[in-house]
């Protein structure tokens, strides 16, 4: 919506054009109280307010996923022009990541239109305001956006509508992103019109998210994915507003990663056709942030080390202790210092992943030079083990990194790690409630119920892994960063990773979006499933092979014949 | 290839421009010498010879799939420009199609280049000559190329070579796609050199396809599949060279299809969002021309009709007995009637499937009004089935369609069936031979080894049937039309078909395509699983979810960490 629109409809909130030409906060007081009015009025229309039964029947559901912050809507049914145009406003709008995406959001929505064209349409533009043309794309970036569209009434008489209009209003590029998903979903395909349509109008969302960090891990060491495949769950987790791409590059099996400074590293990888240059990874950097996603990349040591050695032996203890990697040696520091300056270069997010996890010490102590080093510096394994990764964090924040650690660094010595650390979950319940209580900042990815690979773990366990379980105090709470689902790799190549990630992931997702009141409601309600059915039928409709969502173990085909919608 | 570079390697032979300025008759003569040539020439060049043996060396091994019918390589290693140009030559070379299939080929190719540019590269240049400026996609369209990629040795001199050739002559525009694939699988990426290079050049392939029909099947009645799916397993059948997608729309769980003269009839599908419109298969039909593939359109009547009494129960012989169709109505025949007419408007293809199979004629003898009428017909219920497969094959015939029928058909009522009647087998291995032996073509689709619903059957299964078997007499090999495997959708939907689809259909995509002197030897020296492996890995970077090769079951996930290239 523009500042002209509002203007029209309350010309008494006119702000100074100079001090706030289309400040969103004004906005967002103008769409309480717009809301405000449609909830209360009596002209048919009705407000969500989130106690909206599942009732059967399919047009009770509002089809969003996931469900934005504040909501209204009418009653009415308008038609899009499949040439619908992009009106860019405001110092961002001409980013051309804005362009792109509308896009990319416009071939999705009229992909069935071709050669059919009604004489007319109640929109035929959509207007994009972006306050700030700084297209810098930072963890907690203001990712809010407002969401209007007209019901083409064309009268404002009490209407609260303006003719033809669909506007998105955001503070930055990647608010917009957000917005541009919502209205997608909004736009249906009507069979019998053969015209894209928006049911329920007019439309007021106010939305934004509940969490900055909402992630997803892929892994390319258990199987190589190819730089497609990446970019698809890239695409298909802009779907779903997940904004976090943790690439466990690197693990035990396998070293993917060119790393220029040492250039036999990659020698790791399975093949050499299973590899990814330097330009690859910016290349899927860059597809990240075209898309509002992050890229949070992992060097998980020491413990997960084994693939390094390949290249550079030296980095093993010995041929039989080939992990965790020589703690010893100023060699093996000197390689994650060369790896971390190379990385450095191609990913701008400023959370990395050191990994740190699952470090079996009892290859140190049993390997000769490495027992003998220990006895010299008068520490235990354990010690060895905090000393490397307070090592590798300083190697981090040397390079204006914060550092992101697995939740074993945290459970073994505690205050010790570096203040700034962000503690990642994935054992059990329990560790980010002792975490931020230390004052450290926690990422949740409880295994039990985030864990992808997980096939036993069924979409509802997925929907309610509420982050803030178990912590009360409102400033440890804001500690909580957010969440990631984990798609580990062992038994997820090309072939499966995008089955066995959605749909459940879609259900983290809404849990990491939507205010909580929202999420408890639609438990409540019943109207989760049949969301989901949808949803999981959209991800299709656009290419993405979500699996079913009601099979007994993730990823399985369904049982027998029947609709996507109710399988 | 151009004339001028053929003129310039033997000025002998220099052919009037005015009769024949890019005739291929011309060219394949002039390839079997360069191919002789090349064979008998001891400077370490290598004719593949098809008794090449896999030695466990990835080197040796030609990884082209499906194999050519000709073909001969050196020993050198060409670099190819990222920014390849296209030079059209030739009466078709100008067509879209082509320029089209180049810009694809192109971003699949050197997807990734970004950024990365050497100073000098052998090929920066594509020659495709198309000998036709006729676009018609008919079966058994010509399909041959002639492929050759210099070595870039800068002299003529014994060496048979042009300095920075690369170049694709055809007689048609599908030819030259045909072409283009198998060129684009030549094309490897270097991650050393960060190059896309041709190893073994120069390369010289002649190549045309053993069968004229080479099918998929596609079931979107038991799952309605998205068009965006439809269209990526199109593409991905384009990889392999298949050339018919068979789309059995409709069936007894629901009818996604539009039909304006019945507009009810897609009330039959499973919701009002799981269908086709006119305009979507139009779409489809489209696209799939673009890659050089008919689509045979399937109406399986009479066995297979429930879902078409959703919107006009008068087909239904009874509620209690909603399939067959009812035979004794005028309004079935109209029907099927108005169905053809305004499919023929859609599907050029001159094949269109009539169904046939499983028709359970015992619900018509326990229907009273059915019962009846036959008694007045004076038939029996068998002679009612072939009353109404001969009339649905005259409606066929009246529009200008070659009828082909589900195998039943023919084992019932077998010289009763119209003489132009193609017979698809599909129950087991045996029919083909006889229909042949009476004069009929045959399509093979035998079960046992060629539905790919059928999880248990393996690759091999799928490579080793072969059309022929059985037919000894050469006239009757020549009414074999080629083959089909069949991806029935029970338990395949968006999230797994192409999973289920592939590697194996490419199985049978080689024993299509490939002389069967070829694949005979391809199975003698164990070079097949090699070449499986590598080509399941190249669909997998251009994004199709491509199966593991060695699972127990077909679409299942890898057992554990691995490279693709073993899995």
């Amino acid at each position: 919506m523009t500042a002209a629109v509002l203007l029209l409809l309350f010309p008494q909130t006119k702000p100074s054009p100079i001090e706030m030409p289309f400040k969103a906060p004004i906005f967002s007081y103008l769409l309480i109280s717009i809301l405000s009015a449609v909830f209360l009025s009596a002209n048919g229309r009705k407000a969500l307010g989130l106690r909206h039964a599942a009732d059967g029947v399919d047009d009770s559901i509002i089809y969003l996923w996931p469900l934005p912050k504040q909501i209204s809507y009418g009653n009415r049914t308008v038609t899009v022009n499949p040439n619908l145009v992009l009106q860019s406003k405001g110092p961002g709008g001409s980013s051309p990541i804005v362009q792109e995406a509308f896009g990319r959001y416009k071939s999705l929505v009229f992909s069935q239109q071709s050669g059919f064209v009604l004489q007319e349409y109640d929109i035929s533009t959509l207007t994009v305001v972006v306050d700030s043309d700084d297209d810098t794309l930072y963890l907690g970036v203001d990712e809010s956006y407002d969401l209007y569209v007209s019901d083409a009434t064309g009268s404002t008489e009490g209407k609260l509508s303006v003719v033809g209009e669909a506007s998105i209003e955001a503070k930055t590029t990647y608010g917009a992103l957000r917005g541009l998903e919502t209205l997608s979903q909004l736009f249906t395909y009507n069979y019998k019109t053969k015209a894209v349509e928006v049911y329920k109008a007019p439309w007021y969302i106010h939305d934004e998210p509940r969490f900055p960090f909402r992630g997803l891990l892929l892994d390319t060491s258990r199987h190589f994915l190819p730089v497609n495949v990446i970019k698809q769950v890239i695409e298909s987790m802009s779907f779903a507003k997940l904004n976090v791409l943790h690439w466990h590059i690197i693990d035990e099996e396998s070293f993917p990663l060119e790393v220029p400074t040492y250039p036999n590293l990659w020698e790791g990888s399975y093949t050499k056709w299973e590899r990814y240059t330097v330009e690859d990874a910016h290349e899927i950097v860059d597809f990240a942030k075209r898309r509002g996603i992050h890229i949070m990349a992992e060097v998980d040591v020491p413990g997960h080390g084994k693939s390094w050695g390949i290249g550079y032996p030296d980095l093993w203890p010995s041929p039989n202790c080939t992990e965790p990697l020589d703690v010893t040696k100023e060699f093996t520091f000197d390689v994650i210092a060369g790896i971390l300056t190379d990385m450095r270069k191609i990913f701008p997010f400023e959370l990395f992943h050191l990994g740190g996890d699952e470090v079996h010490e009892g290859c140190w102590t049993s390997t000769g030079h490495v027992k003998l080093w220990l006895q010299e510096h008068n520490m235990t394994a354990k010690d060895a083990y905090k000393y490397f990764v307070l090592r590798a964090q300083d190697i981090a924040i040397s390079h204006n990194w914060i550092p992101v650690n697995w939740e074993e660094t945290f459970n073994t010595f505690k205050e010790n790690l570096n203040p700034q650390t962000i503690v990642h979950n994935w054992i059990g319940p329990g560790v980010c409630p002792k975490a931020v209580a230390k004052g450290f900042r926690c990422i949740v990815s409880n295994q039990g119920v985030w864990y992808l690979d997980h096939l036993d773990v069924h979409w509802e366990d997925f929907y309610n892994n509420e982050p803030l379980e178990g912590i009360s105090d409102i400033e440890h709470q804001k500690l909580i960063l957010g969440g990631e689902v984990c798609m580990w790799g062992e038994t997820a190549d090309a072939s499966d990773v995008q089955q066995t990630i959605w749909p459940r992931a879609a259900a983290a997702a809404e849990r990491l979006w939507s205010p909580r009141v929202t999420t408890t409601a639609a438990i409540l309600n019943n109207s989760v499933l049949h969301r989901l059915h949808h949803y999981r039928c959209l991800l299709n409709y656009r290419g993405i092979p979500a699996a079913p969502v009601s099979n007994k173990y993730a990823r399985q085909p369904p049982v027998g014949a029947g609709s996507c919608f109710t399988q």
